[in-house]
């Protein structure tokens, strides 16, 4: 009965300077559970600085409750564990460049390139082999842990969980909505209905639909106050000249962000409000949309991301590492507004929480094929995640998702039957690979496979 | 924007002294709705009642809060609601008196009588063109309105909202598992787990499944405690002796209560824990089970409810009904149980809320056909009813299920197309009515709707 | 290219003496395919028997066709098929007569038990494991060849087949719908239509729904003539009295014919044309209807036919063989009215064939689980089997059906599970256990498994 | 019982010079059945002159058995009919101009204009609300005739039927498999296999799956031999000179001819085998493929058919139906290779046909959206077409096979709904809507509409 108060914890990419970060800020203020985190990485050093920088957080601010530890044998980081977290890179940045830079001789542009389109379908493929193996040990040595994942491509790294062990139980979890409700509440601030410091993300209520990174809203309120209305005043505003966000300007972030008007244009065309980043919408869309070339895409104001800008960010945080383990900097713990921790507990049955959520189509999301991948609102309570029904999107924009949904389902089986064939045939039918004739696909298909694979 | 300063309520059947008494006294609790309540009744004198008593407990209880006033126009009572209320009795008891003691001459017998069986259909064949009218006024007069559904039987009279007015936003909703969540929670108490007076039957959280009055939980916990494990020792303990119920020789409520030994058995055929009382479950189930006769009832330690009985209830609260309004008595609110109002204001998104409810199977309920209205938890928020995705019951529960749902989607289009015979075909596929040969079926089916039609 | 002249065949329960010979009668008619026939059978004697009954039909009658030839190893007997044939005896009869005799001491009836119902159930126990290991084998050997089963309990053989090897390619063949288009035929020519010699069974144009055993016409016509309304005015006249059968005084048969006045009685409950044998169909139906006692079902015109009267017939059906053998006597070939070898033809793509069949249900049986396996009619063309799309049969008859298919699922998984509490269960909830105590259902069943299992 | 001796056929649209005339000439080689064909047409001259050369042939050639009659009011050509003919031209030919050139201005090529794209979407606007009123036309005058639609846009005329009177018995026929079929056969007589006097059309056994003019084969043979080897092939021979058609210099078809380089390139990437013209095939592909300019069209080798030579066309046959009229020359008749009659004839129960169709999908083509028109085999048989059942197309064709479907459920329930907002929306998500930006396609939206609306 006490088993939350000992809980196995393995965390895959234990290394991450990311997530794992986040998480590790967010265990110091967690006073109903506790455990260990085991910390599996293939780069050894990595999982040993997180070590260090965990327990020295604990240490300080919730003492004893959580221990971090690195191990190295998935089999013994696994065994019996009561949650297993995924957030890989896979494969180094110098992959992501071929993803996201060799299609541009193309005339292949992206933003972010690792979740669909030429680069996502790419980086699918070195990651889904990946996925096959975790899954296969989870099915081996914790098949009744719950199991997270927070690696992009998000929806083909969950399906392939699904494929490989049916019975796994598994989610993908992502946050890009978190921000689209912050921008919700500076509307209704802006508006003068509340003060800020009286709202928080979590009040604004909105109801979720689609395929990560092409999510949508159908609903959103604040306070039994329909948020649509005032979106759709806030459209006609900043439509034109964008909502300038305040990190434009910001070297470690400025490129991240846009002004939202991707989100604005697909409200016209749709009349559901985009729940994800500009520069994740835009790379689910006909590149004829805002994809054209880079000029198009700067007129949309946002930015396409070099991985340079990745790379150098990368170094940033390996310094940051090293000083949080040498105690030069301290890494100071804030709660965080991620949602992991509220997770692991709804499943431990220590109080329900309805959030969005990464899982196979059941039927949750009609319209789109079922067993693909869909993000929609669920009910965590103990040991189970229940996605709630939803309505059909527009059929304009169930199209799109279609599209995106069946070619993650080829590109996983196509990659778990090692079919290059059938792999390129996935490639030549997403949007951006319409634009290229067959003979220029597989040059390109060719030249990335080559040099990533 | 105050909408929910000023809501208007229109109560289908506000005679009640029922389910109207409950929502008084808890309405006298509210502080963040308030409205007037349009109490609509065939009987003016039993809405005027309740306006006389819903009026006096708000001056003294809630001040201004809430109005209640008789209005005997459908139409004007309907229109511009916010909310429908519908918690009629389908026909005197005397027609209720055939629905359940004339088929005892055929060795049928029935504990209610009010929801499946012979008895059930025959009311259903009263109650739908009801409920066609009522749904017909509803796409009239306020067809935005929420509508929620309280009259028996609960599926039959949920489903022909929906299949005379496909656009209505309509549930059915029925207590019957707030029951069997405080026999869990009487279980821990007992087990010295915790104090009485630090639970709630909120804390006890289960995962409905099935159609309404035979439902069951597939999962249910406290504080991440599952009490699977502990019901199942229960039913070791007490499934012979049964577990008796401090209110089986109350005078007015004792023939409503059982020993439970109707669900200890079910768990032991189906592995689920029936969430519904004994006298409703057993009316489900083939009538060689407990149903045989009398002495099999009574040896199952279930009463099977006369209508003398209930005849003899209601006097009691007409009286009651008069001293209430004529002073010589005061209705003491306190709150009760129901969460009619939490739904309601949820709905307003004035809080998200889940619970059980019903509605059609739009794939909620895999197993049972699309389109029957089953009983599954739902995430309630503003506007809108998800209900949440459930696995398949077992095969062995879904057979029963199933051949309800089948005669209650039958029994609908029959009496909606006029359809006598199809009506007796009805009665012929009810496990009752296997027990009879076609010519007594449809002598008794004769007498029955001869008398009551 | 000339492959359909060079089929392999192999014939699993190659030493019948039922289809088997059929299948050679047949074979003896055929120009258009040869090959050879490959003998498998666990009675090593009996398959040499046939080799020799075979070769000396095809000597004489089709000279160098067809060659039979005993393979005692099932690996060598399955490569490299282009057919499979599956027509085995699950156990002795002696375990048959447990299946059908012993429940008959808790007042359980049947007249066939070899397909649904405690017997039915029990014969699956042991059918099941060996089909299992007759679709690993498949799997192995022959995973491209076209598997015909007609062996029963047909539907759970067959769903057994896709259970363990998805991608197989088979189907269940069964007659007993032949036998119901030629009592239709009678009707026509005794209404004096058409001459007997200028009608044939093929002509009478069906729809088949259902599952096998519990199959029915929900359409029939002959030359453009609805044949519903002569089927009217037939039950109207013979209800009562039953329609006798030329065959009912054979020694040979008897016990296997009926009067047709359960098909009547249900299609007075239903409306449809039931598609199979009395004594089929009556036990997928409540007990209390026709099979309470003895009595009853005499009264209903049809047998309970005795195990003994199988092993007196099987005995002959030895002698004959022997001398078929040793020439005293002289198996002579005619048509049967088999589909056989037309459906083998059909699939080697020598010509298009509608024909009924059961397959798991992809969607072709509304109203029925999907995976179930269901008899419908299929167009058969080269490589393929496309059942057609059907309309739902009557609520009134799918919530039957439904339960015996849940049923047969169930059976299944729990047998391959190895689960004996989850048969159990499925006992229980068939519909003669409906007439059992738990208790008496436990004694039963450890009785029944104990002498067969 | 003599009814198929008596049919009344209602021709709606009985003036056409297409279609009627084969028919007329199929029904002068008809023997089985006879009645009178209502010629019913806005254009009343052409109805008439329809009248006199369909009488003439009978006379002449099958005397007696069928008679035409000019009936101009719709009410008295439907009422008691068995069958109802749709083959009308939604609006004269000079709105099919707007259809077809006007997207020209914005680099929009189509082939034909009369399916889908921003041609057909158009041409769909005005032929909806056609289609609404022959619906309700049909439930009030013939409610149990069977509909047999010709006219395009095929999907959408036929699904319109269905939203308006869901209880319609409809479908869609269109011949374009039937000119593969010959192109297969042809590459069979080439191969020498046989010789053209021994082989005919129907002897290509084809399964058809897809939607129409998008349609195509996923299996094909003749007598038992596997054609898609022999088509491999033949595409490995001609697919970059393509296949010369010796129609190709035709004046009157010459423009509706392809070199088959379009099936072949669709082959390269789905696998399947494209069961329309190139012409048709082209326009549900993303424009960068073959559409992008007229030199790409020219370079795939087909014709960017204008409307000025449909005009020319039909001059010409104006003048043929007054020469047949006045006598100065004679229609001869000759079997045509529609199966109009045979499917006729096979809906009165006088032979089973199997064969390809267009009707809601109820589960016959898994991955398509449930209700959307499909085309698929079915068996014909008395008063019944049933689908068979088909697995799904590869996920990349059914990417965009979907969006079609969804397209074509968008606009005819925009147009239903006379929303000309939504309808914009389903332009815009058009693949060759993709194309333009909003403001652009807003421009040749209005454009369109104002002139053919």
């Amino acid at each position: 009965m006490e088993r939350h108060k000992n809980l196995k914890i393995c965390y895959i990419g234990g290394g991450s300077r990311n997530w794992a970060w986040l998480f590790i800020k967010d265990l110091a203020f967690e006073k109903e559970i506790s455990g260990t985190i085991y910390l599996y990485d293939i780069d050894a050093e990595a999982a040993k600085a997180n070590e260090t920088i965990g327990n020295k957080v604990m240490e300080t601010h919730n003492p004893g409750q959580f221990k971090f530890k690195t191990e190295l044998s998935l089999e013994k980081a696994l065994t019996d564990s009561d949650f297993v977290i995924i957030s890989i890179l896979p494969g180094k940045l110098d992959k992501m460049a071929v993803d996201v830079h060799t299609p541009e001789k193309y005339g292949i542009w992206q933003p972010v390139g690792d979740s669909t389109g030429i680069g996502g379908l790419n980086r699918a493929l070195r990651t889904i082999p990946m996925f096959r193996d975790i899954a296969q040990a989870i099915q081996k040595y914790s098949p009744k842990a719950w199991v997270i994942n927070y690696t992009n491509p998000m929806s083909i790294c969950t399906q392939t969980l699904y494929e490989v062990f049916p019975g796994i139980k598994a989610f993908g979890c992502c946050h890009e909505v978190f921000n689209i409700q912050k921008i919700l509440m500076n509307i209704i601030i802006r508006k003068g209905l509340v003060k800020a410091e009286d709202i928080k993300r979590e009040d604004i209520i909105v109801n979720v639909v689609g395929i990560n990174h092409f999510t949508f809203f159908d609903r959103a309120s604040w306070r039994g106050i329909d948020l649509f209305p005032l979106w759709d005043e806030f459209v006609k505003e900043y439509s034109e000249s964008g909502f300038p966000n305040p990190l434009e300007n910001d070297p470690d972030k400025g490129s991240f962000t846009s002004r939202e008007r991707i989100k604005m244009d697909l409200y016209k065309r749709f009349g559901l409000i985009g729940a994800a980043g500009d520069r994740h919408l835009v790379e689910f869309c006909p590149p004829s949309w805002y994809l054209k070339d880079p000029e198009t895409a700067r007129s949309w104001n946002f930015d396409l991301t070099t991985v340079d800008y990745r790379i150098k960010k990368q170094e940033k945080l390996k310094k940051m590492s090293a000083a949080y383990c040498d105690g030069s900097e301290t890494l100071v713990p804030k709660p965080s507004d991620e949602e992991g921790i509220n997770q692991i507990k709804a499943l431990l049955g220590l109080g329900n929480l309805v959030t969005n959520v990464n899982v196979p189509n059941k039927g949750q999301m009609p319209g789109l094929p079922l067993g693909a991948v869909v993000e929609t609102n669920a009910l965590f309570s103990r040991d189970s995640v229940q996605p709630v029904m939803n309505d059909c999107m527009p059929n304009t924009l169930t199209t799109l998702t279609v599209q995106h949904a069946l070619n993650q389902d080829g590109i996983i089986k196509a990659a778990l039957a090692g079919d290059m064939e059938a792999t390129f045939r996935v490639f030549l039918n997403d949007p951006q690979g319409y634009t290229l004739s067959p003979a220029q696909a597989r040059e390109l298909f060719d030249e990335m496979t080559k040099k990533t694979l």
